[in-house]
């Protein structure tokens, strides 16, 4: 295993307190829970958002806590769900009066314990909702059994920018699940991410392999073979995505090639420089591009392409200004 | 080789033709010359400041053009200078008649080619001076014959900056050797980037290994050894760093964990904890801190720290706005 690291046990306490520290001009820990995540400049009188999941994604989630963007992300082991005292000890934490909404990534386990800390947050007359971000084509017939992988930075984007400006729960959730409507990705791994407690790979990949269509946390793809040149992954990918989401000629995306750690940045900008030909070809509006790491799974060698179909009301929610250590729009 | 690229005889030419497609906003290519990307928000009446080198080390150099911060970036093929005509293509393209200002790594071929291309300035009648970046405390005892690693970074900060500013040539000159002086780095590798012409690494380093004092083209550091954790491979960093550039209680350090490309975010952020914990305990106070990919060397895992010894100066210089698709300031 190729990793710097101390005691595998304690990546996830090192990195947070590496984080607060590195940014702590954006964020700091609660005191009392140390797996939560809090913005240091909370905006007054807005509907709390909280995003989170397992760790191994950063700089999701952490990375975008912070002014108009999340006010908490709630910290869980790798690949493993946070426990429901963290997300609750974040709804009492950024709570304002006007209520939470949480938002993360479909996987059973987090929608488990998140559900359990809005049945507590409840108790107290807090009121908590939840969309799913359910982004990735591939992963299930069913919109509404998909998992969420890099979509997520869209709509927790498109929420927190509608909690920013002031609007109710209800409005953020509505924002939330416009986007998460309008949001697909889909992704192929060429290796897979190390697991510091396991001391290696999760499964084994041939040097030269890839997988069309796998998670972020090595979940079965369409299928495997060898690599293949940067565009016709495109092309295989595109045809995924447009047979479940059809765009016409006029519509406008915003586009995301998302690495997943281990893909040079030569390589993302390859991709996209074909994205951006495929999608002009069917007359399709490239609106913003978004190339890099902004959802990994450590250092697996992969990436995705999401796109989200943008109206004038998304354009907005996804432009409005934000300052965190990972996203900063003005 | 786990790479997602098409000819590789064209890797350098598709990442730039979508770099700009992706940031369009901020940059174009060059009409009569690929091989320069310039701002597309040029500052009237400036110094012109132009970096670049080798391609492969993204976002390093391409990453920091824009408002405040590069005018040009010249970029060469993978590990290897560009040649003279688009470093003159470059001053041609942003020299407002203040002059311009050549900041890269000091490396043979790029100290040959820019210096050629400074002579074809010349002969136009610009004026073109050159300030070297020799942040790598063991690539030599001289600090003059040293290499430039991820300090380049700090270094063209603060020349942009003064250029920003409206200083005059001489005096961003000044700006960016005080910066250079008071910037040290040192790095650790755990494997080879891969070369796509080559369809495969550079140089074999076994899965367990690691070498401390690597250079980011892989040239050869101070030791080869099992991969240690975390805290002891800072620790060891941090005593060559420091043994360079004796630090003081009282001083004031901005510091960067800059990842090489294939090491997880999750590590970069526990060796950040573990250098704070080792400046302060030395009563060195940390200004600011950086943690990411800033300057890699494609998919090669590894890291370095770059320390830079602020005082007013620099920290005004190193905190001026900027606004480039790879570093925004406010």
């Amino acid at each position: 295993m190729r990793r710097l690291i101390n005691d595998p046990y304690d990546v996830v306490e090192e990195m947070l307190s590496g984080y607060v520290k590195a940014h702590s001009d954006y964020v700091k820990l609660l005191e009392h829970d140390g797996r939560v995540v809090v913005t240091t400049n909370p905006v007054p009188g807005k509907v709390g958002v909280i995003i989170g999941g397992g760790s191994g994604h950063e700089p999701l989630f952490l990375g975008y806590v912070g002014k108009n963007f999340a006010d908490a992300a709630v910290i869980g082991n790798i690949n493993t769900s946070p426990s429901p005292e963290p997300c609750y000890n974040a709804v009492k934490a950024v709570d304002q009066g006007k209520g939470c909404i949480y938002l993360y990534g479909n996987y059973a386990g987090d929608v488990m314990n998140f559900d359990m800390g809005a049945e507590m947050a409840a108790d107290d007359g807090i009121r908590v909702e939840t969309v799913l971000v359910t982004d990735d084509v591939v992963s299930s017939e069913n919109i509404e059994d998909r998992r969420g992988i890099a979509g997520d930075l869209f709509v927790f984007k498109a929420a927190a920018a509608a909690a920013a400006k002031g609007m109710d729960l209800d409005a953020v959730v509505a924002a939330a699940k416009k986007c998460n409507d309008n949001t697909r990705s889909m992704g192929v791994a060429l290796s897979s991410s190390t697991i510091p407690v396991k001391g290696g790979t999760i499964f084994d990949m041939e040097d030269g392999d890839m997988e069309i269509g796998m998670g972020i946390h090595g979940e079965p793809g369409v299928r495997r073979g060898k690599i293949e040149p940067a565009d016709q992954v495109v092309d295989e990918i595109m045809e995924h995505i447009l047979k479940d989401f059809p765009l016409s000629e006029g519509d406008e995306v915003y586009t995301l090639v998302n690495g997943l750690g281990g893909l040079p940045l030569m390589d993302q900008y390859i991709l996209h420089n074909h994205l951006e030909e495929v999608l002009r070809g069917k007359g399709v509006k490239v609106y913003k591009s978004l190339v890099g790491n902004y959802a990994t799974s450590m250092d697996m060698i992969g990436m995705g392409i999401t796109l989200v179909k943008v109206d004038e009301e998304l354009k907005e929610l996804l432009d409005y200004p934000v300052d965190t250590p990972y996203m900063s729009i003005r």
